[in-house]
């Protein structure tokens, strides 16, 4: 119960909606879903915290918005459909404003995904927020990050770096021209989860997972769920940080070795890394096409376990640089 | 990611156990539950914080008990089979010995009712515990707030009023004997989510929901759903406090008014309050019986909206004794 508006009231006025698809919303000690026919239940949970996972001014409207996005992004990498998400919140007071644009971002973003808020949680403490998702995927059909097979191509979606790059310029740690800066912040505090391009990857890619740690550690996790290794060619990649295609950005504006470190290890971009046969490249073109999101081939799946990192000529790129120590 | 160990091998190391019915388990971007044909899934979401919900002080094997439990109450309420759940875990620093010990009374208690840790997140912040729980309910079948009628029997399970009193008296508000806050102390830190008997009341109950607020509140909820109101028998209702049935209590330890505000409004109690049809008096005594958990019947549901409390000789109380401002 929170002082200035009980419990009961401030999920009334902010975050109940009517129920569409699901049998009973927020309001009973439960919410009941019933799930699709053939369909498995693919479930997603993330907390982010203050001063861990966004500054304390914070636009809340984009809060409200990332919040669902990180747990969209989860989904969207399973190749799940959403469908229903609960929301827990720890709020230090009632600020109605506050409360009024996240919930605006937050339930826009839903809607524009047809998922519904249907239960959680509010308490007086420090901010928290978690949300746990539900999605739909046929039985048998969900991506996992066990499937990538030595010879399979990598493939990574939309841009990635951007969202660290503009983490550095708000810390002081690099200078960007305002306008770049700008589309780079859009990218950090308003991630656009790849929904529509993990549904349309199902049945064409062996293995995804979306990208929050930055692209070498999360593939990582497809190589060791795999057994297997990756050669990602760094002249591809590093055309990825989408900030220096910007106009007002010049190329040298970052040495390659920091546009490199950007899109490798970034982190929060939550784009989609996934491997696919090369005979399935046409496939996964028209998939990318019909998401409308476009996807970019830079590397293979080696027997070999590791991660080599190679130049426009194939020759291996020194294992120091590929550390990204600077980057922790 | 957390400081000591990251956050990969905590997770790892406290949290991961043998996926038995899930398809999937924690470690791909999402779990992955197969729903049983003919059911609905009932979900629901607790956030716990320290200072509002645990002292700092509290053991972690009850905190680990409790954060489960709070939950798997939510689905005895709806009748529901407890099938799996999510952790999302906020922690100040690593404390080994802490995660183990809160681990064990999670789990523990999730091994005891068949319900999974199939995933979540875990992050560094102020301690704070988001469990969300899902629960098997047959299509159409479970229980709701709404159900109530004119005429039904008011019941609760088990004990009223102990853990506020073990509170109080943690609080040193009031003072008890050591047997007797030992006892109610068990039930403020470690409660028994009816869960046997949510499931029995199946078919018989009209409406349920979990005490959590203290019973005269959260009855308010099934009155306000099903569009009626209630009476109480004081005289049944004041016997529920188990302390006072304690060889080591005596009655007059607790003034009447006392008591019986443990009993309506002391909260915490995770016990189920429900209503049913008079002519399913005996059905009730065999769903109490086959759960092992006995119930009281304490009052009946009347058409006229609001809550009337009577003495053993049916005359109504002064409103004033009944508004219980003093608990709030």
């Amino acid at each position: 119960m929170l002082a200035a508006m009980g419990e009961f009231d401030l999920i009334a006025r902010y975050f109940t909606r009517p129920v569409a698809r699901a049998v009973l919303g927020v309001g009973d000690d439960c919410a009941l879903l019933q799930p699709s026919s053939g369909t498995q239940l693919a479930i997603s949970s993330d907390m982010l915290v203050e001063g861990r996972h966004f500054f304390a001014d914070v636009d809340p409207g984009a809060l409200g918005h990332k919040a669902l996005a990180v747990n969209l992004s989860d989904l969207a990498a399973c190749g799940a459909t959403p469908r229903a998400f609960t929301l827990a919140l720890a709020l230090p007071q009632v600020d109605e404003a506050w409360l009024e644009a996240f919930s605006r971002g937050l339930l826009s973003l839903a809607d524009a995904h047809g998922c519904e808020l249907v239960g959680g949680d509010t308490t007086q403490g420090p901010l928290n927020i978690c949300i746990t998702v539900f999605g739909e995927v046929p039985t048998g059909q969900a991506l996992l990050r066990s499937g990538a097979r030595a010879g399979d191509d990598v493939y990574v979606s939309g841009t990635l770096g951007d969202a660290r790059l503009a983490l550095d310029a708000l810390r002081g740690r690099i200078a960007l021209p305002a306008e770049v800066l700008a589309q780079a912040r859009q990218r950090l505090e308003r991630p656009t989860p790849r929904v529509a391009l993990g549904q349309a990857l199902r049945g064409v890619a062996t293995a995804a997972l979306d990208i929050s740690d930055g692209l070498v550690g999360d593939l990582g996790h497809i190589l060791k769920a795999s057994g297997a290794g990756a050669t990602l060619n760094t002249s591809v990649a590093i055309e990825l940080l989408a900030a220096c295609a910007h106009p007002a950005c010049t190329k040298d504006l970052l040495a390659f070795e920091n546009r490199l470190g950007y899109v490798l290890a970034g982190g929060d971009d939550y784009e989609l890394a996934f491997t696919a046969p090369v005979l399935a490249r046409e496939a996964v073109q028209a998939a990318a096409q019909q998401a409308g999101t476009p996807v970019t081939r830079i590397g293979c799946i080696d027997a070999e376990p590791g991660l080599r990192l190679t130049d426009a000529g194939g020759h291996r790129l020194s294992s120091e640089f590929a550390s990204f120590d600077h980057f922790a």
